[in-house]
């Protein structure tokens, strides 16, 4: 029996896609609809506040194509906070012209194959509670290692796995500055294994890095994938106008 | 052909995981909710009146993500009283407000691979039929024992599988006093072969415990896993605030 | 080419689940749901009319979990009056207040193995054209015969299909009594090749029977199986109390 | 790089399965209902034109089970008149009532792998252009051949291939009076590679085809198979009895 | 590892399917029906506009079954761009006629194999920044290269794969003046690797060439592929006739 790699645990971590009823919201009333709105826009400061006060963290993007229209990701320390959160979201106005899309459930991990992480280092610390970045576009997928006859993950030594999984981060490590990756890990949690979250300036960088991943080992034989969910930034104050109508 | 294994079979079992509909619950009437709310207590002592009485428990649980807003797990002697009591629920108030999510169908199980186990023994009594900790976090996902090309569970010798379920074994009792697990096998009554529900005050160690169990042999090579639900215990005295709009 | 085996086909079977939508039923007037169940009864007496003189048989269940809320399962000699049965239950005031949750088109099937049964036997007549028992419990699933890699039925010859087929046959004889099984082909009818319906007085023997069953080779290396569905029998004078809102 | 057969084509397909609501249709007045009912059999009517006039060819059944309640199987010249009528049909007061179940598009096809067919043939050109027949009973289903693993059709070399389709050939001879097979190829059309449609006078005979090919080495280590469909003619002065409320 | 391919990417592209809620449609007034035409044809305008610019590309086609009514495919420069003209169309009056039926989110890509092709090259950037002819027929599907046992793409060295992409693209060649191809890369974008999108005057040629090419040992061997959509032109002035009801 191989020896399973020690993690370490950070924020809990909530993907929540939600796809507008256009048709509904039109039929709203002015005075509902910026009720909505304010109301939206009253939730989110209030998830900025926490951000500031490093309690937690969180990210809004539009979402491109029928899979959703937009995502709220949003990380905090304990799952009772997550489900708050979203029944919150769930309660409000805004809600009541939205369905549901997706939704992942994680929890920020990083991996330590060689051994010698600290977690108390403030930059481990920083990572495992890590304020998201406000880059211009995010991609996320969801993935598992896969158990498929010759193809097992879970059969190989630490060793091998430490050998694969440090080639793969040498493939990532290209694209430092272009991308920014929070792994969540999902096992026990979630459909998948992992929760794959980048961040980019440049929509190009995510095909280009997940194109050469592909060809990682680690990924060549033994990575499957869900579904993928690109999307832009959406800032606070393009809330109106995004839901304008 | 391999020899099975003769299980000790306990109290039957239902997860029924439900979505509320937050827009229909927020036009209901004042008096429509409360009323949805008490019949719904209601339903509540009366199951708690069977637990104390020790003919049955049950467990309410709401749940993080999309996947399910809650969660009901009961337990009774008779599969006609699970019919009864899901019936009743539908039949109820509070019933009109949600949707179907999930369920899932399964008695208690103990498998006994060295055949010494005594059902008449009371600990394993108080196995087969529990009463299920308040804990504060559950997960629940089913299970199957992978038949696949050289990854076939049901091929193997009896002594094989002993082997492997006592390995198994083994790394779910590091987990004690942490995790509380109950096994409902489900083989003739749904779609998985087995239920696994586990209990936790601290939602991580499901991670930790799935992902340590994922290198055991019988997981790793024989080891299929359906979704994964995690949630947060609701007590009945929260369940105004939970509903409260 | 492996040779067929050539089956005797006795009476048309459709299995039709259905879900209740309790939500319209209970906004139904009492004139309105009264009129429903007695048309429903109705038309299950037309059924009794056509089994007392064994123009074929019917059953019908409660279902446990949120699959269905029950099932019909209806024998006749032709397709077309099974269309004929499913068209006039659409077509009544209950299917008003239901949903379709599943239905599956099959035949009662003798596989022969041997050869040697003769069609005209009256005791195979009566098991190609059976009386459905009113036993307390039902189970349905469908199952496919693997062709998968080195685990293909099809590819077997019928010496070594017949030989594992009668081991399984011993394992089922195990359960006379307390399990009668009808099998209904749809190669041809519907997406699984064998429907395999189960009744018992004591729903512990379907789990039974199945674990056990899965250790035969037919099933371990050649057995693919489709959702499972358990429930209750639901008698014509508990049909008011069943939807009594 | 195995040689490709070249196939003659003929009329294109549509199949096109639509389900009844019947609460909605016993909502309708009775001058809706005729004046659907009324404008349906005008559609056909044109069709039956159609196919008087060898420009096209068409069928009608009702479907058992939950799947459908009828299909429309349509053969026409090109594509661009297969979409008219479907948008003719989607257009029509009778589609306001139904929902549509499930579709397929091909073209009918001949396979050559003796490569001495000649296309102007008339008995070719009268099976690339069906009168499709008005027998009791149509069973369809699409299918695949297979590419996994050492069960790989495309890689096959032509001379090996053409000996498996002769195989299987002379198993669906035998049929010839009691079964009439229509095959259309969907590849780069739909989501299958081909598209069987049978007719029979005894339903019977569908199970006994496929089960008996289903051991041809073509079918049982390279055949894929979706969704079975089943029914029963449905005659254009039986559309006001099935429609019957 | 394998050595990636560097591909040189245009265009961002959408394909965007719609089927049409005809109940609805023809339930709205005259007036709301014109308004929602003639504000359709004003965003196509929009789009005719920035394509005679050469800022992007677009087409339009009716799609024949039920899994769509018609498909928008939208090349632009920036996915914002996309983003913009899908949310404008979400929230336009015709879109409240309209359910969303399948999206697809790529970039045009042409992949170098050769390693020889200049990015600045006039005729290849013509092909990354393409405008789509208007030819009578269009196809699309999603496709993966196989990872799967011994048929794993991604383990291949980079020389077997050109080896192989060459022999494909000579198939392809074949079909010079019949069929354009239009290859969107979609690793790290959406669900599947790569979608094609094949426009023809004779419809039939989508079938030829996809039957060919499945000899290919690149797709015999290694290509997996998603569900095909086929349709016929809808010209801008084909609008009212098409919607006219």
């Amino acid at each position: 029996m191989p020896e399973a790699v020690v993690t370490m645990d950070g924020w809990y971590c909530l993907h929540d896609f939600r796809t507008v009823d256009w048709t509904a919201w039109k039929q709203a009333s002015n005075e509902d609809r910026e009720q909505a709105i304010h109301e939206f826009q009253a939730l989110i400061e209030k998830w900025e506040t926490t951000e500031k006060s490093k309690q937690g963290s969180h990210a809004l993007y539009t979402i491109v194509g029928q899979k959703a229209d937009l995502v709220m990701m949003i990380l905090r320390p304990t799952m009772e906070e997550l489900n708050e959160i979203e029944t919150a979201f769930n309660k409000s106005k805004l809600a009541e012209y939205m369905t549901k899309a997706y939704s992942y459930v994680s929890v920020v991990e990083l991996s330590n194959y060689m051994g010698n992480a600290d977690e108390n280092d403030p930059e481990i610390q920083g990572r495992l509670k890590p304020i998201l970045p406000k880059w211009n576009h995010i991609c996320f997928y969801p993935m598992d290692k896969r158990r498929q006859g010759n193809d097992n993950w879970y059969v190989l030594e630490k060793d091998e796995r430490a050998k694969l999984m440090y080639a793969h981060g040498m493939t990532g490590r290209q694209y430092a500055g272009k991308i920014r990756q929070i792994i969540t890990g999902s096992i026990g949690f979630d459909d998948w294994e992992w929760g794959v979250t980048l961040f980019a300036h440049d929509m190009l960088q995510f095909k280009k890095l997940v194109y050469e991943m592909r060809f990682d080992e680690v990924t060549s034989r033994y990575g499957d994938f869900g579904s993928f969910y690109v999307g832009n930034l959406l800032k606070t104050d393009e809330i109106p106008q995004f839901l304008h109508v």
